[in-house]
């Protein structure tokens, strides 16, 4: 499976290679490139690639909009930088600190425009519904960075508004990213839904998941820090269904310690790690991924592909989900 | 010619009074709908139904394109009073000010994906040739935003630089009202080309005039501060012709003017202003502007459309440039 995602991603990557920005505004389009070029799994682009190819349309048809959604993506990490005043991605010196915030602004928002203008290479019939689509994502995913951030400072989230967001903020983009291959594809109605819905739940398995590899994940392999999300007090699956299983000491404990930022973390994190144990989210959280990821897989079932495609997308899913770099 | 404005105008704010946001992410949504009804003369929405109306497309028609173009004009707003550290916007407080810079960020984003959104109105055929026209006009202020920026800290700004930075910043936009609206009323190629034009040299004589006023208007009835670009040694036309006008010793000085902010800019404007005179710069700026509005005018003798059509049009630039709010 590796071999397939490596191989759609490659044929991005070639397509990236090739392409071409203005030299001149020069500090508008050069963060572009930047950032375009950082690097990154490119699990998007791959998606519409692997979707539109069930289909029989080939990368040469895809790349156009498996860009539009690359460059949302990146669009979207641009600004959450910003918000964040993140120093740094994927290793290097984010946009706003390598220039300044003016230029992060205004280059995302041209990223954000470049993003609709790749999907001009498709003709008038397919090129309104995959606008429509592209057009809602890109407001949910807003949406969902809304509510993320009104998280930080609200004290009551429930796990339904918790679920809610990271499907906007994440897993909507995965969705849209197999549904536009499957309609520059030509898929019939019900595998471009179907394909949509797949994309969410594997997004909501990837982000559940993501939460867990952060408190529980081996240091050694994990991207980011381990124990960050226990340290920002980041209001997750994990800790807001905790608060739900915990016997009422421990729920309050947990809410202490999600209400300080100690110098040296380490004891924090030990703690609320034993109390996510303690009161069996761990593994809840693990039949959570299961249920999702199972329930992304039974609907490959319905679609109008040989055999060989839904093992393809299968192996995508599990590929995703046991998160090989 | 203010009647048939008004006109539009009115038809433009019961549409914008009937719109509503969604409640909820009440942070996303509500700098928007501030940032739409803190008013304005709300030129690019007339000028849309004006173009459409000429032939023949009425206001149910023309509408979305109409918001579309204004709520655009006010995502770049939104942005540009974070760049610009700006308090105020048409006497109300900025969006970053009264929420923070993240909501105004986030906010501007959602904007400009609902002004593409509107765009959805339209049947695919005429949604194509729309959305390429805005997308494009789109980046196209980005990139006047961007040189406008780097303006600020470059030494050496040529007049055809300058030019340049105004068409894309303030005229394409214009130009594109005029052309959104002839799209939809199903104009001739010619027709939309010409209105383009139209709106392209009326937005520079428009520009033009409103540094004109920033120097030597009224402040009884100009907008905003007389002396303000010379206070905050703005390159603008006056500026950068006056350097190749004026004496090698008066050039100089006014350089170095430009090179000082004293807390009492009294003096400084006053000499600027004198300098300005003397080099016949005032002049000068005051032909260039016929020329842009005599260039545009004549442009409308191509156009197939009623006498009255061209009329209205002319009606509007006189309006536009006489500048009665």
């Amino acid at each position: 499976m590796k071999d397939s995602i490596l191989h759609y991603r490659k044929h991005f990557l070639d397509h990236l290679g090739r392409k071409t920005w203005p030299e001149s505004p020069r500090d508008l389009y050069e963060p572009i490139q930047y950032i375009m070029d950082l690097g990154g799994k490119r699990i998007r682009p791959a998606l519409v690639l692997l979707s539109a190819d069930l289909y029989g349309a080939g990368p040469e048809k895809a790349l156009p909009a498996a860009m539009a959604v690359e460059t949302f993506h990146n669009f979207t990490l641009l600004h959450d930088d910003i918000m964040d005043d993140a120093p740094l991605r994927r290793g290097k010196t984010t946009v706003h600190e390598q220039w300044d915030t003016n230029t992060a602004i205004l280059s995302g928002d041209a990223m954000l425009i470049e993003a609709y203008r790749e999907l001009e290479a498709y003709p008038p019939e397919s090129f309104k519904p995959l606008m429509q689509l592209f057009s809602l994502t890109a407001l949910e995913v807003c949406e969902g960075q809304r509510y993320d951030m009104d998280f930080e400072t609200r004290q009551q989230v429930t796990v339904e508004e918790y679920l809610k967001m990271i499907r906007l903020k994440t897993a909507v983009l995965l969705g849209c990213a197999l549904k536009m291959g499957a309609l520059v594809g030509g898929a019939p109605r019900g595998d471009q839904e179907a394909l949509y819905e797949f994309g969410i739940r594997l997004g909501l398995a990837f982000q559940l998941q993501d939460d867990y590899l952060d408190v529980f994940g081996d240091p050694e392999t994990f991207g980011k820090q381990v124990g960050g999300d226990i340290i920002e007090n980041k209001k997750t699956y994990l800790y807001l269904r905790a608060l739900q299983l915990a016997s009422p000491e421990e729920a309050r404990e947990l809410s202490d310690l999600y209400s300080i930022k100690p110098a040296d973390p380490g004891q924090k994190v030990d703690r609320v790690r034993q109390i996510f144990r303690a009161c069996g989210v761990d593994t809840e959280s693990g039949e959570k991924i299961r249920e999702y990821t199972e329930d992304a897989f039974a609907l490959l079932q319905t679609l109008q592909v040989p055999d060989s495609g839904k093992s393809e997308l299968r192996g995508f899913g599990e590929w995703l989900l046991r998160r090989e770099a």
